[in-house]
């Protein structure tokens, strides 16, 4: 697989959002991260002797790099860390709170004295090394699917139900795994939770516009490369996809089940059930790639147990945790993915009664969420946050 | 309004697979259409003494460009033929068949003596000079959204309700219009009115993916230069969208209607109960502009009146005119734009019973369109062939 190279002036005020990702090509692993919006002095991750020993398993990707941005940006407590990826990194050195780190091989040795690992190298490597890490008495946090449906692994967004790793705490359990849902499913589960609860939710179907990010960095590359290719009139690059991705879209390249949906799909399907623990929403989905970067985007059509207005469904969402609301039908503004890009919340707009729905029993909402960060990085660390 | 120049390289093999759209910026309104995929010599579009004198409005346009593609691959019959546009235009010349045009300025007289019209250049041209051109006699195709839900216009889409414009012919009646429906509505009900005539649809949920072509040419000029402008870390230009296109994807820019549902989602809403002759279906739509060039695609979720199994439904679309099928689930391969860029078909894939649904109550389906062609030249042009 081929590298380009990103010149460096392309950079995190870039309007592609991709900061870590423009940063990951043009200087490949040594990434400095500072908090964009704040004053730098004000950054600075809490290194203290008494804070966990924490390791990053897949520093090196497009998630591995959003983990040194959001352990920076929200203070995360640590005494040492470790940065881990494949012998093909090995040796390179990344910066993160100050210092210089060089990034070691992943074995399994590298758990030994590790309080909390944060896993993103992919689901054979978290299949592998997530158990032995355990039994070390290490708690990991998988980025991977390998463990989401297993029974005793919580999965969760600490905030839809924290209360499924309630257990997992510092001191109190010797290590264990923890999954991080699909990014998909944490992006939509965050704005429609808060009306589940409300008036509950009889059937959701989903049809996703998912950014590049979802397939790692080297996607985000080709995307770059092959809209190049297009505007320069020069055969298409095809490494990661074996299609056309700039200016098309195409249906989740994640491979296809029995029934007709692919994985990504049954993954919202399934995950959600486990995390509202319950069988009884009905949910179809329809994941689509679309040639954006960083954030996803949803449109959900909901069937309610009970009726809900479109007023109250807004005020309910305008108070949940991690949701920010972008509807402003009177100037045709809503939420987009760039709004979303490196954005911490959830984005919601489009809040409106289904017409297609007697009554005020449906509901139709459009998400953004930046997928490395609230769909995964920014999720991941908020569960170790959970496990402090 | 700024013109960018597109180097003739970039000619129709291009991987945007818009021919017209690059040949429109590249000689602005010289456009010498040949059938693509043919020999050059079976081309000719068939010039008869005994045809009907026809005009284009909006010759210049990213429509009125296609126009004259459709009629020359379909061998339309015309006697003579006037090329329309505004005083911007008027004076430039146009090749078509093989002769030289000059475009004329649009005027109540540009009308006297013409038998058929196709019109495409925006609503309030077609309110002004629709009704005129009726009134002398001539056949008016109507692209624009103006006269689609007046009473008495006949809304057609020729494989599904030709029987609207019976009347509508040469030398029956004396002149009329009959509108062109939305690309969109086009595009969803090529596929769905076989399943709808097949066992009846309840409710239709559709979340879409449009291309920049449905705002104009100078939409899709806009994206191409947002994304050179992105790659280059270069401000991005705004002249046509309020906000960046490129690596983006936004709620429809349509106005918003009192419901909270924009008057893209609404024509797809009211023109499909007009042109299915039934108020009992009920739909709900969510349309949202991505950063492809030319073809449209729907994530369509349907509610049966009776069951139908995926294998029938399959069945039913393979047998459907105008429909072509790509779903092959062994290999991932479903429609894409570029699939159906430059084509007469819809494409229709991701066929599968709806799991939110129980039993084989529920279908959903994944179509895209080339929002051009069948969703607005083709289309046209197939009406006009009606009228003779
Ligand atoms: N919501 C979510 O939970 C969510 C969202 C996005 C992604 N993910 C998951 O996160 C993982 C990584 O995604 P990404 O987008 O960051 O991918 P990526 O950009 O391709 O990065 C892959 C990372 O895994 C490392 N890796 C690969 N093989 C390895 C090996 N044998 N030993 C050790 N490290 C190895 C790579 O290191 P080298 O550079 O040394 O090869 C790199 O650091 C995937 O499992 C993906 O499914 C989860
Ligand atoms: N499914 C459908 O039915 C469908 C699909 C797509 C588009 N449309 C409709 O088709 C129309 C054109 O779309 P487009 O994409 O081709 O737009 P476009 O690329 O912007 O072209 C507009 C055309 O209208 C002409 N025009 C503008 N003002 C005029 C005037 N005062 N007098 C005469 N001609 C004038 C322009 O001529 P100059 O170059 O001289 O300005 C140009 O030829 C719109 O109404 C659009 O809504 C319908």
């Amino acid at each position: 697989m081929q590298l380009i190279y990103l010149p460096q002036s392309l950079d995190a005020r870039s309007s592609y959002g991709v900061r870590a990702f423009r940063s990951h090509f043009a200087r490949p692993v040594v990434f400095v991260p500072r908090r964009p919006r704040l004053p730098l002095l004000s950054v600075k991750a809490a290194k203290d002797p008494s804070g966990p020993k924490v390791a990053i398993a897949g520093i090196s990707g497009a998630v591995g790099q959003e983990f040194i941005r959001v352990l920076t940006e929200r203070n995360f407590p640590y005494s040492e860390i470790k940065m881990l990826a494949s012998s093909r990194s090995a040796g390179k050195e990344v910066e993160f709170d100050g210092e210089t780190y060089v990034i070691e091989e992943l074995t399994e040795d590298s758990f030994d004295g590790v309080d909390i690992s944060l896993f993103s190298a992919g689901g054979s490597i978290s299949k592998k090394f997530a158990p032995i890490a355990a039994a070390k008495g290490c708690f990991v946090v998988d980025n991977s699917s390998a463990f989401r449906m297993a029974d005793g692994v919580p999965l969760v967004i600490p905030e839809v139900n924290p209360e499924a790793m309630a257990d997992y705490k510092l001191g109190k359990k010797k290590g264990g795994i923890i999954a991080n849902p699909n990014c998909s499913t944490i992006i939509a589960l965050m704005a429609v939770t808060p009306i589940h609860r409300a008036v509950g939710v009889k059937r959701m179907i989903a049809s996703t516009y998912q950014a590049a990010s979802g397939a790692g960095a080297l996607a985000m590359a080709e995307l770059e490369q092959q809209t190049r290719d297009v505007l320069n009139n020069d055969p298409v690059t095809m490494n990661i996809f074996s299609w056309q991705y700039a200016f098309n879209l195409f249906s989740h390249n994640s491979p296809m089940t029995e029934n007709g949906y692919n994985e990504e799909e049954m993954k919202m399907v399934k995950e959600t059930a486990k995390i509202w623990g319950t069988d009884a929403v009905s949910i179809a989905a329809t994941c689509i790639r679309v040639p954006v970067m960083r954030a996803h985007a949803e449109s959900i059509n909901l069937t309610l147990c009970s009726e809900l207005d479109e007023q109250d469904a807004k005020a309910i969402l305008s108070k949940a945790p991690g949701i920010s609301i972008i509807d402003d039908r009177a100037n045709n503004r809503f939420p987009t993915p760039l709004d979303a890009s490196n954005k911490d919340d959830v984005f919601v707009g489009r809040i409106r009664q289904d017409i297609s729905q007697p009554g005020k029993s449906g509901l139709e909402i459009f998400v953004c969420g930046d997928q490395i960060k609230k769909g995964a990085a920014l999720n991941a660390v908020q569960i170790a946050e959970l496990i402090l």
